[in-house]
Order: structure tokens, then C-alpha cells, then sequence
């Protein structure tokens, strides 16, 4: 429980937080930080109810008592973010971030601070949808969600564990993870995907404007195909900021790719049919995992 | 209406047109063909009610007075079937398929009959599920889904009228396309999605068992992922037999990947970004066009 809370960024994510922070009773006040070309978005989020004030430039009203600032702005804007805080940083403050890579998040700390701030603790919940905005907001987006929080050595207990306690009074499973392993599964299991949905539809868009290919695709498609309706700007700071965990994994999936070819040029039915066995094998795994 | 129905493969799609046909009426009777080792799945089909009786030698039984048979098998086993049909060949019966690949199965029938054969009006319903087996089927299966017929200059016109009607009744849209553009079409919206799933599982299913990555991935992976659960021995089919189609956008697949690496590579945020925003734009245009 904390009396006030300072949401930075109020699109799916932040505005999200609040309504879970408001539906659990884990805030008395909540108040909003902004760009001054975000003022829409933030008057929309007054007029939800979602939060209880708003600010694009008095920062320091803005952060005044507050007990917990969550950033959650796209991650390339995080160390602008951090460059506002700075004049007014409170070591009576916790300060977390949701962003969807870590290594960047702590070294834009680390570049504006000098020393890593240890009332500062890295945070990704891993939920999200492709719409964005604060109407797309639900108040139970993180309940039974995984919240990776990863601290390092210099964040103080007290810190890290307000964190964690915000989140599971949200209802996520929070669990804890070195921030270049965080990095590493997350550019396998959300950033690679993502980068292979935009390819896709990018590549089959430019044919459709020929061919009218979409309107014979079915409903797999329109699964396989939901995250490349994400946010492009963000996506774009997720992959530039992963980007040496994600080049890599590019590469080996090209190669993964190219072995599929070859087994279909030199008719090799057998070990392709093994290739897809595996891979639903895989999947099944990863099904019951995701289902407890 | 037809009186006597006659599916070759009740699996997913066979079993599916099975309970439609019931549903609406449109066959007073529905028998099955299979394999020896099938008799199980056709065993099951009987008692669900699904069909009235299944052959799996006396092919000649099962097409005694058929008005329709459909061919519902994976694509690979279609010239087999045609082999199999071929000395009860009937001029008042008409045939259909639902192969995934137009282009194979129009040779495979010129193959077994030495010329096209009027009254097979080659067919493609678009619609499925990762699921396989005759108790994942469905009578809705395709209710306001596309069919696809491909029928030749061969064709009997009462041919296919007849396919055409009888997909209609089971609620279909029904439209037609050349044996070629389907295949064209389907590479890109249905084979090469299922191959980058396959792919892409393949590849984190061999890093999980090192690192458990599949613990931290969330709903947008299960959604990306979930054509990789289906069959793969259907899949070693369609992927062969149309891999002329494939094999090059595989290719332009992999040209468009690198694309994307080369501008992580050389930070090119803002070109990366228009990627992604055209990929937004053309899934914008796919969704239209879906929900109508």
C-alpha cells in the first residue's frame, strides 16, 4: 500500500497499473507524468478516473510525498526520464520500470546517476496486448501475469521489496532474474516473434497491394500475425535496446530457416516431418507450463 | 441434397463435413473410406454418429451408388486415392477434394487417369485448427468460412455445380480460382506461416531444454505459436508438394529478415520503425477485410 503513486507514461502498461493500483486499493492518489504532446491521452486518463492529477512540466509537484514512481514509457525514453528525476530524487522514493529490456534501462541509470541508484529497481511484467493507449487499460492485466523484477547488488531490500509487494497486491507472480538472462529470454520469446510477425506481414502486405492474398487467409493467420498490430515506436526502442540479443538469435533463425529449404529442395519428406514433430512437441511443453 | 456421401479420411476435415452434411440435412446416408491402420479413428467416427459405416478393402461397397465423394486425405495420399478409385470410376458420381495445394493434385489425377476426369472439381475449404483427429471436428467448422474451388476447362459444369452447391449448404462462402493463384496465394498466407511457427518452436525448443525459456514467454507467443501444434506428417505434405511456391518466398522471407538486421545493426531506429508501421497498416487492412 502507498499513499502516492506517479505513473510516467500512461499508454496500455502505465494506464493499466493505475487501474489495478485503484481497483486493489493500493494507492490513495495517483497522479500522472507526461509529454506536452500527450496532454490528450492524459485528460482522457483524468476523465476515466484513472488518475487523480496530471503533469507535462512541474515535475517536482508532480513527484512531491510520492512513495512509489513506476516508469513506463517506451525504453528508449527511459534515460530522458531518469535525466528529469534526477534534480529531484528522493531517497524517500522507490522508483521501478516496466520496460522489455533490462541491460539498456540499467545502464541509462547508471550513465545519468554515475553509480546505480539503489532505491531504483528494474521491473518487466510480462503482459501486454497489441492494442495501446490508456483506454486499451484493464485493471486485471497483470493478475496471474508474471512480473520478472531484476535487482542488482546495489538496490537496498527495502526497495526491492516494495516493489514486489506493489505487484503481487496487483496479482502477478513475481519472480526474480539477472538482467542480461532477462535479456536473453526475452529477445527468444517476445522479441524475435515480434520482429518475425512484422516481416511476415510487411512482406505479404507489398503482395497484397497485388495480389489480394489476405482475403483468402484464414484464422491462423490472424493469430500468428496479432503482434505485428503492436506499437511500432516502442517496438522499435525494444529492438534497438536488445539489439545484441536479438541480431544473433536473427541469424540462427535464418539458419533454422535455410535447413527447412534445403529439406524441401532435396525432398527430404522424413526429417522435415521430424522438424515439425519436434517443434509441436516443443509447443506442447511450453502449453503445460503456460497452463499451470 | 445428395443421397449417398461417400469421405475418404475422416480426420479433422473429413469428420467436420460429416457433421455438417448431418446438420443440414444434405446426405441421407455418409460412409467413410480408410486404411487398415485407421480403424480405430474410423471405429470412433461410427460410434460418435458421425458416419453410417466405414470400408476400409471393399472400396466397391463404399462407392455402390455414391452421388459424392470427397477426398479428404493429406495431399501426399490423393494419387494413391485416385488409384484406388480409378477401376470404380463412375460418370454418375462427382468428386471433390479439400488438399491445401491445387497444383499436385491436378497432376496427381492427370497421372492416374491419363487425362483430367470431368467430374473431379478439385476444392480447397479454408478453414482448420491445430487439432487433427475426427473428435476435434466440427459442424460450424465452415460456417461463413471460404471454400476455394479450382475447377478445370475439363470440368463438367453439373460437376461443379454440384461441389459448389453442396458446399454452400454446409454454409460455406464459395468462390473460384486458378489451380496456380491458389497455390500462389496459400504459400503465402497458410504454408510459409506454418513453416516460420514450425521454425521458430524448433529453434526455442531446443534452447528451453537448456534455459527454460518457455516459462517467462506470455499469451502473444501462445497466440504466434499455436499453428506449430499442427499435424506434421499433413504439413511434410503440403509443404512438398507446393514447394515450388515455398522455396522462393522462404527466400524473400530470409531477404526481408536481413533487412531488418541490418538496420539493428546500423541503428537505424527510424527506418525500423516505418517497417513496423507498415506491417501495423497492411494487418489493419488484413483485419478489414477478415471481419467483413
Amino acid at each position: 500500500m502507498v499513499k502516492k503513486l506517479c505513473i510516467i507514461g500512461v499508454g496500455l502498461i502505465g494506464g493499466s497499473i493505475a487501474r489495478a493500483a485503484r481497483l486493489q486499493k493500493q494507492s490513495d492518489q495517483i497522479v500522472a507524468v507526461g509529454r506536452r504532446q500527450d496532454r490528450d491521452n492524459l485528460q482522457r486518463a483524468l476523465d476515466l478516473g484513472v488518475i487523480d492529477a496530471f503533469y507535462t512540466d512541474d515535475i517536482e509537484a508532480a513527484l512531491q510525498d510520492v512513495d512509489l514512481v513506476v516508469i513506463a514509457t517506451p525504453v528508449g525514453a527511459v534515460e530522458g526520464v531518469f535525466r528529469q528525476l534526477a534534480p529531484f530524487w528522493n531517497p524517500q522514493t522507490v522508483y521501478t520500470d516496466v520496460g522489455s529490456t533490462k541491460v539498456s534501462v540499467v545502464e541509462a541509470a547508471r550513465k545519468v546517476f554515475g553509480r546505480f541508484p539503489e532505491q531504483f529497481v528494474p521491473g518487466h511484467p510480462i503482459a501486454g496486448a497489441e492494442n495501446s493507449g490508456v483506454e486499451a487499460g484493464k485493471a486485471d492485466l497483470f493478475s496471474d501475469k508474471r512480473v520478472i523484477l531484476t535487482p542488482l547488488a546495489e538496490n537496498s531490500d527495502s526497495a526491492v521489496n516494495a516493489v514486489r509487494q506493489f505487484w503481487r497486491a496487483l496479482g502477478a507472480n513475481v519472480s526474480e532474474m539477472d538482467i542480461v538472462h532477462h535479456d536473453k529470454v526475452l529477445a527468444a520469446t517476445s522479441h524475435l516473434p515480434h520482429i518475425l510477425a512484422f516481416a511476415l506481414v510487411d512482406l505479404l502486405g507489398r503482395k497484397d497491394e497485388q495480389q489480394e492474398i489476405f482475403k483468402y487467409a484464414a484464422g491462423g493467420f490472424k493469430d500468428f500475425t496479432r503482434i505485428a498490430s503492436s506499437d511500432p515506436t516502442m517496438w522499435q526502442d525494444i529492438c534497438l535496446a536488445n539489439k545484441e540479443e536479438i541480431i544473433p538469435l536473427i541469424q540462427q533463425f535464418k539458419t533454422e530457416l535455410g535447413k527447412i529449404e534445403r529439406l524441401l529442395a532435396e525432398d527430404k519428406g522424413r526429417q522435415l516431418s521430424e522438424v515439425f514433430a519436434y517443434a509441436r512437441r516443443a509447443r506442447q511443453r511450453f502449453l503445460d507450463l503456460f497452463n499451470h
